[in-house]
Order: C-alpha cells, then sequence, then structure tokens
C-alpha cells in the first residue's frame, strides 16, 4: 500500500494482533518474545563458511530486513562481529526485500557489480527475488523443501553453508 | 521483486506447488480446481445490496486483483452482470492489490474523485489498504474477525451486505 514500518514494529504488531486472537494478555511474555530476536543463535555451520570465504579474499555482508538494532544484536550475540565487513539493513531503503531496491542497497553499498554477489538465503522468496535482480544465489535448502513457482531461479542449490566456499572458489 | 504474473498463474503456480508438496498429482482434479473459481457463487445479500445502491443513483463496480476473464465469468456466473456498471480488474496496472496503482484505476476508470468511492473488502489488508489510499471504506466482517493493525483505518465495519445501502444514505 506504499506504508512502511520497521521490521521491529511489524513484527510486534503481527504478535500483538496473534496474541489478541488467542485470548492472551500477558505483556511480560510479549517483552520476552520481542527480546529473543535480539539473541538469536546462529547454526554451527555460520562460522566457518565465514572464515573459508574471508580466507579466500571475499567480502561478507547480511543483506537483512530486520532493523539495524536487531542486526547488530543479533551478530553480536551470536558472536560473529569481527566476520562480516558490512551489515545493511533494508530500513535505508524503506521497503522490504524483495523490492529491488533493497538488493540495489548491497550493489551501492558495497561497490561490488550485481553479478559479483553472491546472495545466499534459506527463504525460497528472497532467493528468488535475489536471482530476479541479478544476483548470483545459492538457496540455503537446509530441510528439503520444494523449490518454489517464482520468477528468479538459484545458480545452486545448497544443503548446508558448508558447501558454499567449494562451490565460490571455482 | 518487480515481476508479475495475472491472477490465474498465480493461483495455478501455487495450487501447482501445493500438490506437487502433498504427492497429489491428479491433472483433472487439478483442472476442475481452477475451473471452479469461473463458476463462484455470490453471497445471499450481495443482489439486494447492489439493487438498492443503483436505485439510490450510485454507481457500482468490481476492483478486483483476478483477471479479466476470471472476473466477468464469476460475475456471469452470478447472475450480477446488469447490477455492475463497470468490472476492473488490476490486470491494467499489472500490479496488485495493495499496491495504490490499482487503486487508482477506479478513480481514474469510474470518474470519481477518490474520496468519493466507497470501497468494500472482506479482505482486511484490502480494506486497510484502499482506506490508506484515501477511499471511504466499509469492512465486510463476516466473520468477526478482529481488525488487524495495518495503515489505513476502514470508515465502517458492516457484519452483512445489507447494512450498507442504509450507511450510504445517510
Amino acid at each position: 500500500m506504499g506504508a512502511h514500518a520497521d521490521f521491529r514494529q511489524v513484527t510486534k504488531d503481527g504478535l500483538d494482533y496473534a496474541l489478541a486472537v488467542h485470548g492472551v494478555a500477558d505483556a511480560a511474555l510479549e517483552a520476552r518474545l520481542m527480546e529473543l530476536y535480539l539473541t538469536l543463535d546462529a547454526y554451527p555451520d555460520v562460522t566457518g563458511c565465514l572464515e573459508a570465504l574471508r580466507a579466500a579474499g571475499l567480502a561478507t555482508a547480511i543483506l537483512s530486513n530486520g532493523e539495524p538494532e536487531m542486526l547488530r544484536a543479533a551478530v553480536t550475540s551470536a558472536g560473529l562481529t569481527s566476520l562480516f565487513d558490512a551489515v545493511l539493513s533494508v530500513e535505508e531503503a524503506g521497503i522490504f526485500k524483495p523490492a529491488p531496491r533493497t538488493y540495489q542497497l548491497a550493489v551501492d553499498r558495497l561497490q561490488v557489480p550485481v553479478a559479483r554477489i553472491c546472495f545466499v538465503s534459506t527463504n525460497a522468496w528472497d532467493a528468488a527475488g535475489a536471482a530476479y535482480f541479478g544476483f548470483r544465489v545459492a538457496w540455503l535448502n537446509r530441510f528439503a523443501q520444494r523449490l518454489e513457482q517464482l520468477p528468479g531461479a538459484p545458480a545452486a542449490v545448497i544443503a548446508g553453508l558448508d558447501e558454499l566456499p567449494g562451490l565460490l572458489s571455482r
């Protein structure tokens, strides 16, 4: 509709709605659920993958729908701060992925041509959107899901991040 | 992502995906499900509401995400053809509601100022999007659902279309 609120707000709005529909009025529970987003764990294959990519001379970045403070907190909590060259939030574009403006943000901020960016996502819609935009996409399909019928085909499908450094060194 | 396919295509893509995920390979079933969209019934309060609005001198129109052929077939099947002044599909705009361009289509095609259009929808997201655009919106809440937390507030909430003519004659 052309309006925008940041990810923390829409997450809270969605949670408020779900709690109200189910008759749950518990402010402490809601606050705790919202805070869990700030202390997310990373999958065990994340650190090794990032280390290998950087050892190969590649720059690493996050491009997330999360708002900047959520991202900073989550990356810190997972102990990954030193492994990223950039942590980009779509808030700079004022619209969520898969809008093309959000993917353009990575091109502009990283100063890397679109076809030289390998974009990795577990979300099939994000993999499709990024591929349609022009990134080389590895869809991280951890749970053997079916490829969705969307424009934009991933260049590769991987089951774990341990597969990624080998793909990129070819 | 900036790509567009019409409603019949995305409906078929979604159905194909769902059938495949559930291991159902039945082309006749799929064809029958797709055809059901062409023979939808109308709720029993639709005809009386449209007749009352037109008797009051108001123009009536559909603005739907459906593609033109689906709309024509469904309106014909429900026996409502003579009760609409216009049947507008978002396909002219090449994007789905709640994108503002789709609501603008009604303003342009009906030649009625935005604030003089009463927009009715059962979909809370569509009611919100239309209200945010500037229409006077009646959210048709047939199942006593909770108002969603979205920008754009409906001017009225009705439980059935029998309530609509009275609201507009005030």
